[in-house]
């Protein structure tokens, strides 16, 4: 399907980037440079591109990539698990209710006990505020200890699957969608991103999504409109930055309460529920309480909360008002459809149906940025590497 | 153990077979010609005496095998996780209950989430009437749209682990226990085999396995009998394939409600529990209603019903009825043994002692048949592939 | 970090040693020679050299090392997914909740029907007296018959992941611990070993640490000194074989009723708490009968118990009673620390913490001391499969 030639050309111009990655984690895309950020995509597209000519992407002969879902999860739990394959790893799910860390074991200490053999350590908490990240960040800490004291021959890499704050390996997904549709990161200079809160029967979803969108898509020169009924705020520090991020990139950050507003001339919209960042602190209180009955109650008045703005939903109406009437429709999946998941819900049906395939474009990104973070973390020459796939004559798939 | 000379001697007669099955999921044998069968018992065969020989025969350098556990299974995971480990993949179950699945996602979603590196994903869904092959062509069409929309690189067969209908990857390795044990497919023209309901003091055992019996040695030219009390109905659909495969195969299918008479002078018996499809279905519409009472009712009711059969043993009287007394016992594991896993059961406890061993080599072919099934349907040419892990001088066990 | 020459030094060292451990499972290392203890310690050495110096170990392509855990675990759970993952194995765990194992399925069929592709099972069975060490031996007479009769091509390894009597993977990697900061196995001639019961606020301890503790170090010449209050007997056998052992070493083994007295003068000790031996039995009794309200009372009971002893804590007192002050402190984690994960435990916060990282240096042998079994129980020269993994070329982590 693409030649070796124009893989050489896309292994060249990545080559080029000004990166800072091996070793480091990627918790927060707003804690990394516009070319970090780029190199992940850059290495994402090229391991996509080996893997659909049938190039084995392999490059550790054994080594465990740990995940640890402290949330539900398929897509993000299936493209860990495909990242890890793609390179040559084993997932291992640390399963705290198989494993005696609630009898008082330490994250120092576990983090370094489940180690020994990890290339990765792959991590979605995202239900607390205050919590995920800082979770991440601790067992960060205890593998530097471990790696210093030399428990450990190298420094496993931490992957965010979803924190509290960011959901970086989605949101950089979704930014390479955008990248591809609209024809490369510059072309996102002056687009209209419509990120905007919509109706969801349910309650106490992520913020980390919005957040990562409106921190991520404003390095980029786009101009992000958030868009949600009064207090359904996102945490202050993520619009802080997206707002510091637009000033520097030439892009623009607006935040409205009209979902209408939003859409108008968008080139993209990503209308997504979420809960309040007061009622997600909230939240967070009352499950570090147990409080069961005040998680209840609180759970109906969110819900009716939200039933005020049922008619956030995006419609073929709304859809008619973005730019040509053609905005890119996008969902981190799975979407609340009207009609189909819930009676009435983020998007409207038709609406769905007409980009559903797209959205399955947009998802299939994830194990190939997964697995780019993984081999920026671990090795010193990513370019080299990709570079050696392609030439050590390997294929993925038997001799024929 | 085998000389290369005949392993060669294997893959060509192997290669000599018309078979038709690149591509294809192989969800009912029926659907299949003999010489598709054939060929799957055939590269079964290869790739077990490959396996016996210490010869790899890892065909990709990773990808994901994806299982699907709708009910319990022991046996069935194993064999699917040794054929993905036999041909170098690695198996990841899809756990619904770790997964956002039941927020509403569809199978055409998830079935395309959880394979933008799956080869295979296999299937066990056998407890409910009219549902588990549906659902796997669901997922089949899932995949079908996935490729074509260039979402998915290739397209991931399905493997049947057991469904409503049939449960061919037993019925292909119980056909070829018995091609091994009489001496190839060729010798089960004329032979007797008696499917036997038998007495059990459990409930709403699938008909899968009897089904799948039935239609599937009808094929081969097998005097085929099968056995129940009254009331103890197969799905009609495959009575009425049974017959017709007899008819075209020259061999013979009856239906009786005797055990003795089907034990009169067989060479192979296969004394086996299951539910009445007409019970079967009851219970299918009241768990969709999730009526509690109601499916305890049925309970009740269906083992009184049983309890009125409990002389449908496989006993020695019964045993030595068969043909020169020696008819093969067969099982698909594990057997209610009176005396043994319940007071009064399928088997005596001398019988199966005496053929334990047997139903072992029985259950070892399904690996082999599962990993048959998956090369089938994802390499073009399996006879040159199974040559090449011959040649390539690749050991799967060390140096020594 | 490693020459070459020194690896190769330690390969003809480990070559000298007139071990017997192929086709063998290491179920009690009291069942084993000295050498082959020396043997298992050494390759496990070799093996982590290799690995530190991104060597790969793999010796199997393709293969299965099934775990089953009857009791929670982290460390032990990873150390062997970890040793697996060194060799080239797949790890399948063995859920008895998701098989139909309760249906009446004995271990004998149980066995074979998992182990067609197996290489090794790994079993913790701890929790009943009489119990873990006697299924580990019918797994292993059920494999032994499956391949005597052809069903298996090889018979799996087993490796005792902890039982009723022992712990041989932790015991080991105590002992590879010990030999690493003293220098050699022979240095353990005349030290001074505590092996001392410590209260803790939990119940039902395994006896398999301290009875493991005293029969293997009391093997290579050490002065073992278990202490315990009166009451918290260990299994009398292993008490004999501690005896026996000591007398044939010209080591040393004493039962004190005092911390103080095996704290003085000891060069290591390991503090750590474990329910009486009697405790084990009624225990073991009352759950055989399903008899809550019995299990609640003895739990009642035997926290009382602890209770008298609470001052059996390793603090800094009894650590300066120690060899100069500074004997090695070791645990097999998590401990029960004062102060930190309860209000009064094991050890306290200032000699935990002092000693936290050697406790991890302590942990980490143990995945290199699980494929060292593996290896010897599947390799008839183990000599010669690592001189091989060095010469062959072939690096863990990619080429950079």
């Amino acid at each position: 399907m693409f030649s070796i030639a124009s893989i050489e050309d896309r292994i060249h111009e990545f080559n080029k980037i000004p990166f800072q990655l091996y070793g480091k984690d990627l918790l927060l895309t707003q804690e990394h440079s516009v070319q970090d950020i780029n190199a992940v995509l850059k290495l994402a597209d090229i391991l996509r591109i080996l893997y659909r000519n049938n190039v084995s992407t392999r490059c550790f002969e054994g080594g465990l990539a740990i995940s640890q879902f402290r949330d539900m999860s398929t897509r993000t739990r299936y493209s860990f698990v495909s990242a890890a394959e793609l390179l040559g790893l084993s997932v291992q799910e640390l399963d705290e209710t198989k494993s005696q860390i609630a009898h008082g074991e330490t994250v120092r200490e576990t983090s370094n006990m489940i180690s020994f053999l990890s290339e990765v350590i792959g991590i979605r908490d995202d239900l607390f505020i205050g919590r995920g990240n800082t979770y991440m960040r601790k067992v960060g800490e205890a593998l530097d200890e471990g790696f210093a004291e030399g428990v450990l021959g190298h420094r496993p890499g931490i992957v965010n699957l979803q924190c509290d704050i960011d959901h970086p390996t989605q949101t950089m997904a979704d930014l390479m969608h955008i990248s591809s549709e609209f024809g490369g990161l510059e072309s996102l200079k002056g687009k209209k991103i419509a990120m905007s809160w919509a109706y969801s029967p349910s309650y106490g979803k992520p913020l980390s999504v919005p957040q990562g969108i409106i921190t991520l898509m404003t390095r980029f020169g786009a101009h992000v409109t958030l868009a949600h009924p009064q207090g359904y705020d996102l945490l202050p520090e993520t619009i802080e930055s997206a707002r510091s991020n637009a000033l520097e990139s030439g892009g623009n950050f607006d935040v409205v309460d009209s979902m209408d507003a939003a859409f108008e001339g968008a080139h993209v919209v990503y209308p997504k529920s979420w809960a309040p960042f007061q009622v997600m602190k909230r939240r967070t209180e009352l499950m570090e309480a147990n409080d069961q009955p005040g998680i209840k109650a609180l759970e109906k008045e969110c819900l009716d909360q939200n039933k005020q703005y049922i008619d956030w939903e995006c419609d073929e109406r709304r859809m008619a008002m973005t730019d040509k009437g053609k905005a890119l429709y996008m969902h981190c999946l799975p979407a609340d459809i009207s009609g189909v998941s819930c009676e009435k819900g983020e998007v409207a049906k038709e609406v769905f149906d007409r980009y559903r395939i797209k959205t399955y474009f947009e998802a299939r990104y994830k194990p190939y940025i997964i697995a780019a973070l993984i081999v920026h973390a671990r090795f010193r020459d990513p370019a080299a590497l990709v570079d050696h796939m392609l030439r050590r004559d390997h294929r993925r798939v038997g001799i024929l």
